[in-house]
């Protein structure tokens, strides 16, 4: 199973909006498919929308147009992409990637050319993304101690990324290596990732996972049922302060309050070197109808106001360690994260 | 709206898992209906199940039965009746002193008279009741800083008694004395009372209602959105420890965080004099299919297993205070609830 991936020309995807019922794939030619599914959450998990922007911006350029139409249509379709989702900085970061490829391409470069070059760049993209899943998975292991149960929350799975997840790698990476008793699973409301794709992606993966709503982990926490939380995330701030799935900061709360390990997993495509703390994170929010209707069917009065932000921020102080493809960031996270950053800079990552 | 009454002989429920779509009101001469409308949560909310369940038990009293066969009945019916749910101790509560009024009836009592002093016994309590939510009100309005936004969870409203009910009664109080901003709704997932009930009792009462996934609570607390949570109690052990819907305890964790009062409402009745610490309280689980489907509709893959307690407890060290119709008790709850127990069973209260 693969979230994202290029397929001889066209982009595929699974539409992860028809999970658990069905496992549908898309195979488009058109940006404007591809900027649709990541708005409507057929696509998902900061990584994923990465990749599935840079491919993106592939689409749109069309066979048989100049060099300057070319550029145009790049231009028009990463506005078109940019406008999507406002927090996952993967997003951001790969279209500004594939930008500076095209702007360091020489203007005599042949149109055909230049799209065999953006497009080598996203296939680039997507298989360091392949590459910082096995690695996040290979660190973030060492972290677990034999014989636990692990909480997690919202999806940051194999469907989240192009490769075999962030946060579920570590943890289908430890249960590899016998050390996982159960995964408790948040469903994570609105969209329910949590009892949709974790869950599904856990019972493929013959690992025990005990599905929760989200106001039961702060019990499960209490009574002791696990020895670590590990999550995912969308935007991660010098400082560490880390934005992901609305419920991490409390979860985070929790674990703290009962002494448990908060672990984020993250490539460091999801650092935001541009951005001090988490006070600068552009939160979404999204559409009230994604609280007040379930499965089709609406379960609020009308005349009920809303507040439906994406993500939170979890404050730095109350993450135990940050784990990417680079290795484990314990804090101070300002230091600890700098040294990835520079690495990434110098190109010796 | 009233959610249970005597209604001129027979006994008279809204059922409530059919809200917010339909307001459908049920009249039944028979026990057992409403036995299965307190497991079914057609009934919920601990004091308004005290209340059904005593009524329950007049209906079970056959009219031309003999006293013997009455005695017989009764005591078959309050075993059906405390069989429903386990937690909420105003049911027990309930069912003990109604046993208590039969059985200090004299054997020549006739079995007119002994089905009509039950009967007003049930009447005794639902108008306790009815006081009681009036009062609780007053007292918790006390509480409540003019200018405010507060937060709730599940539903302790009209609908969770016989009154105008505990937490919902302290707020809507508090926004007829002109002190609510607005009302912050937890979800309340699985069975959505917040979104349901909650919302559907401050939309028609003209209060401005925002609802929230019940992961999102941590952020609005965060944000400093809401200067007070209030909620309701299913039961309350000796040193103030206090069973309520489960995602109550994660609240309580967060405002104690944040430096937002965490008042808990409930009438003396869901006091448990008989239990020292939130330890001993038993936690009802439900059936996982209220988990894994939404509305009719399955949300979670097949083989993926279910923890869903009904209920978390808050340790009494995360509760600001706690309002009842006797006033309101502080810290240390050891001492200020020993008064109002004393108070009761010395029939002063």
């Amino acid at each position: 199973m693969t979230a994202v991936a290029w397929n001889g020309g066209t982009f595929r995807f699974l539409d992860q909006t028809l999970l658990p019922h069905e496992e549908k794939y898309i195979d488009t030619c058109d940006h404007r498919v591809v900027a649709e599914a990541i708005a409507a959450l057929r696509i998902r998990g900061a990584p994923a929308i990465g990749v599935a922007a840079a491919f993106g911006l592939v689409l749109a350029l069309t066979p048989g147009s100049t060099l300057a139409e070319m550029r145009r249509q790049l231009s028009e379709a990463r506005k078109t992409l940019a406008g999507t989702r406002p927090t996952a900085v993967n997003l951001f970061h790969a279209l500004e990637r594939m930008q500076r490829t095209a702007d360091c391409l020489p203007e005599r470069t042949s149109p055909e050319d230049f799209r065999k070059a953006l497009l080598e760049q996203a296939l680039e993209i997507q298989q360091e993304d392949i590459e910082a899943c096995r690695k996040i998975g290979q660190f973030g292991a060492s972290l677990i101690v034999p014989h636990s149960s692990v909480l997690t929350h919202c999806n940051a799975g194999a469907l989240a990324t192009a490769g075999q997840g962030t946060a579920l790698s570590v943890i289908t990476t430890a249960a590899g290596q016998g050390k996982i008793v159960r995964v408790y699973a948040d469903e994570t409301r609105p969209l329910l990732q949590g009892a949709r794709l974790t869950s599904w992606e856990l019972v493929k993966a013959g690992i025990d996972v005990v599905l929760i709503t989200d106001n039961t982990a702060g019990w499960v926490l209490r009574k002791g049922k696990v020895q670590a939380v590990v999550v995912g995330a969308d935007r991660i701030a010098r400082n560490g302060d880390t934005a992901n799935k609305i419920g991490t900061y409390p979860l985070a709360v929790l674990a703290r309050r009962h002494g448990v390990p908060f672990y984020v997993a993250a490539p460091t495509s999801t650092l935001d070197a541009a951005i001090g703390t988490g006070e600068d994170i552009v939160i979404e929010e999204r559409d009230p109808a994604e609280v007040t209707h379930v499965a089709g069917k609406r379960i609020a009065p009308e005349g009920v106001n809303v507040f439906a932000p994406a993500f939170d921020v979890t404050p730095n102080d109350l993450i135990t360690a940050i784990v990417s493809e680079k290795g484990i960031a314990h804090p101070p996270f300002a230091e600890s994260l700098a040294c990835w950053t520079e690495q990434k800079k110098a190109g010796t990552g």
